[in-house]
């Protein structure tokens, strides 16, 4: 009944001491590196684990994925047909919802602006829109996107939802598939993404994508705010946006290429926010506990909540 | 039953605008400048007029302060004895809650980090405490501060009061008067200051008080965020605790000296974050509509909320 952690570029370290914590030692937990019997192991703690890996336990019972995307994994074509279980965790879903907020604040309160007049010594208040008037168009429902949604209504935004299906708990506008794209866009000044990666969703994040946002807003243009997945977005036509004025500002935890190669033109970009694909960052302490109490009630039998659905892709 | 307008410094233009909108043009506005009988003007709505100003008028019923601090109003000394109401109304309150939402994040996030190394071009992923590891520290509880610490706390700060008097409606711990500082501030890592400026409360920010912070936070050392008044705050032990590590950043939207002059070492300092004095910035539009109907009580004979304690200084 052991666990194997397989995590590319992680420490294992700190994962194999929070599993022990919490399991209070009860639970065997070997990583990637360390010698182990292919067969002892019957559960998976894994990002973007090389493909092959998981086709090689024959035990193998359930994957746990520790991150939101499963895309990678999804591409591996040996991937053994256990169930996949997305970590949708309390504390996942807050730092998500930290970083969006943030995100969403930093460009609402004008903070690109105030930071260059900062750096020139240079007291000048500029008219200032309020939440109400901005509004949030959030792409992706899910677990993740109804916090968001949920703090960014009660800072005043006035937030809509574009969703692939009906939200009848959904306490806001939601625009339904791809037919009612246009119109989702036509009433967004702010664009706020936590899509999963898909093959409808790859590189939707385009140049026409944001000529259809509103250019009537009230923060001087549209502004993008990605935490979903890198290959959502095709960075060429954000810089392109950027300099003609098809969008105004933009937020980004994830690129096509991760880590950021050091020669992105995004780096530099005075109108863009970057940070290293941290949004919803976790902790190994965040996350074990979690983990555990899913595996133990795996094993009584129970359903898992937040099971990937392989064919939708998430 | 004419409102004079009396603001230093600020167009009057736009509130005329939007007073004349909000009464249907029933009630007459005029502006310091403009041609006016002082005996004409029943209501005043100011921000630090000129002292004697208000004296001049001998048919004042009530002066509404167009901004949270009435510190320079009493100051001055032929202050007619009329009632004095300071604006709180919903728009105010949501946009200080911004305010100090995003610089609460700002911090936790390490943005500061995290920008210094997007202009490196660094990819680096910093171990991030969770929101509920931080203790944030609110001094001042009034209306704007219960707002912010209600949304603090919805994010997963683990928030406490410190307060002159007891708040049975709080949820969080409330740590009351000059006895309970010390407690309040050794379990604080993010301290955020709402207060009035008063003879109790002027120069309260001073190396003495960052001394008293706690030292085994999760964050590096305190962060102060300062939203009040600027004479609370000593800026030379503001930037003598920055180098010392006393403090280890700062978030400063008033200052002893505002325009904050191009001669202070704030502006340049790499783990301060300045904004003019806008945090709670708001617009004619979102105002007049409530002191318009504060006048409206007022003629009813109805008691007004928010009328300034004088002996208490707020």
């Amino acid at each position: 009944m052991t666990i194997l952690f397989a995590a590319e570029g992680w420490d294992p370290a700190p994962w194999i001491q929070a599993f022990g914590k919490h399991s209070e030692g009860r639970r065997p937990v070997k990583s990637v590196g360390q010698d182990f019997d292919p067969a002892s192991i019957h559960y998976a703690a894994v990002w973007k684990p090389r493909p092959g890996l998981l086709a090689s336990l024959p035990n193998l019972r359930a994957i746990f994925n520790l991150g939101a995307g499963v895309d990678a994994l999804l591409a591996d074509t040996t991937l053994p047909d256990v169930p996949i279980i997305r970590i949708v965790n309390p504390d996942l879903t807050v730092r998500m919802t930290e970083w969006i907020v943030l995100q969403a604040l930093f460009h609402l309160r004008q903070m690109p602006a105030y930071q260059a007049q900062q750096a020139r010594r240079e007291w000048r208040q500029l008219a200032q829109p309020a939440a109400r008037e901005v509004r949030v168009g959030l792409m992706g429902y899910g677990v993740l996107g109804r916090d968001s949604a949920d703090v960014l209504q009660r800072l005043g935004f006035n937030v809509a939802v574009w969703a692939r299906r009906p939200q009848p708990e959904a306490d806001c506008p939601v625009f339904i598939g791809k037919d009612a794209l246009p119109a989702f866009l036509a009433r967004t000044d702010m664009l706020v993404v936590l899509l999963p990666l898909t093959p409808d969703t790859r590189g939707i994040l385009d140049r026409r994508l944001f000529a259809g946002l509103a250019r009537d807003g009230v923060l001087g243009g549209p502004v993008l705010i990605n935490a979903g997945r890198g290959l959502l977005q095709v960075e060429a036509d954000i810089l392109a946006a950027l300099e003609s004025g098809l969008l105004a500002g933009a937020s980004l935890d994830v690129f096509e290429t991760e880590p950021l190669p050091v020669t992105s033109p995004l780096w530099t970009h005075p109108k863009i926010v970057i940070t290293p694909h941290v949004a919803a960052d976790s902790t190994p302490e965040g996350l074990a506990g979690g983990i555990l109490a899913d595996i133990a009630r795996f094993e009584r039998g129970e359903t898992l909540p937040n099971e990937v659905d392989r064919r939708a892709g998430y």
